[in-house]
């Protein structure tokens, strides 16, 4: 699997390691379950879920916080789809706070943000490359539900801040496949949201 | 122009009618401004915007809160795309409180929030069929830009509420094209959003 290594693990399901400023896609059955951990803490994991029965089926931040009535998202809530249809179920989660508001970095973000001149391809760029081989082109990634990224909303000003992540090292979120899925993770680029470090992030299907 | 209704103007440009729980798409040119008017007070718009050259290319909410760290907009703000483009700017607004945050509502959203059996199409039905002829398909529909709606959110539950739009009659929003687009916009099918009746709205191109 490009950009992810395998850890050993004490379970039965292969843990794999995904490394800084990386990403991955790769299938899920309905009915399994995504662990991502956390492994050193303060780190941001962008996940995005597509049906494998139409990729134009894909996780949508419009939706969701429409029918939970609420933008941070824990135990038991649903990712809806596009298509209001249920993609994934979190049924673990050890930190409570995530983000569902922002797009995935991206060189614009680090050039319109970070003001850099040579900017890194991002989350952005790493789901889109890591996405290609499924078919699915980057104009298609929507907003991401951003794994323990921390995005506190002022409720007078509606103004946003990126603090650090609230998980600390061995911290997890699981969500259960609800139909057959496309999901691409990753190990965020974007210093402001893991507290001005790159670090790698955990995952398991089982 | 399905859906709209011509309406005598005292200005130059020809003032429109959008019945109520009904939607229209049209075409601006770069330079041109959309002036969005409700003219009974209470009542939300639902405004996509797509760039002529590719439809592929449409307004993003995750980009445009990400790069203005705020979920509320009002002048100046520009509406970002998915490729981190200037779409359009808010170049005036009586108003100042619009929503960036959920999707069209639609025949799902009235079954799954309002639990209607034979539920209306929405803004979203309306626009997937405005939007059709100009090749658009419904699963490109992401999170509108909701002119006049009232959505603000607790800050600290992350709880959001749909409240009655602070716009009353004659209140506007004027937004210029940063590029040829083709534009979709309703009145809004939802009784939440607008303080429980159905009511028109109003726009002009100039």
């Amino acid at each position: 699997m490009p950009g992810a290594v395998r850890v050993p693990s004490a379970g039965s399901a292969m843990l794999h390691e995904i490394a800084p400023r990386s990403g991955v896609a790769f299938t899920m059955e309905k009915g399994q379950r995504l662990t991502v951990i956390d492994p050193m803490g303060e780190q941001v994991a962008d996940l995005l879920a597509f049906s494998r029965a139409d990729t134009r089926e894909v996780i949508s931040s419009g939706r969701s916080l429409d029918y939970l009535s609420r933008i941070f998202l824990t135990v038991p809530d649903p990712l809806y789809s596009n298509r209001s249809n249920v993609l994934m179920r979190i049924v673990e989660d050890t930190v409570g706070r995530h983000d569902f508001l922002l797009t995935p970095c991206s060189a614009d973000t680090f050039r319109i943000i970070y003001g850099d001149e040579t900017p890194h391809r991002g989350c952005f760029g790493n789901l889109a490359a890591a996405l290609e081989p499924y078919g699915i082109e980057p104009d298609r990634i929507p907003v991401a539900f951003n794994v323990f990224m921390n995005v506190p909303v002022d409720g007078t000003t509606g103004e946003l801040k990126v603090l650090p992540p609230l998980s600390k090292a061995g911290d997890r979120i699981v969500l259960e496949a609800e139909t057959d899925l496309i999901i691409g993770l990753t190990a965020c680029s974007a210093l402001q949201s893991n507290n001005g470090s790159f670090k790698p992030i955990h995952y398991r299907v089982d």
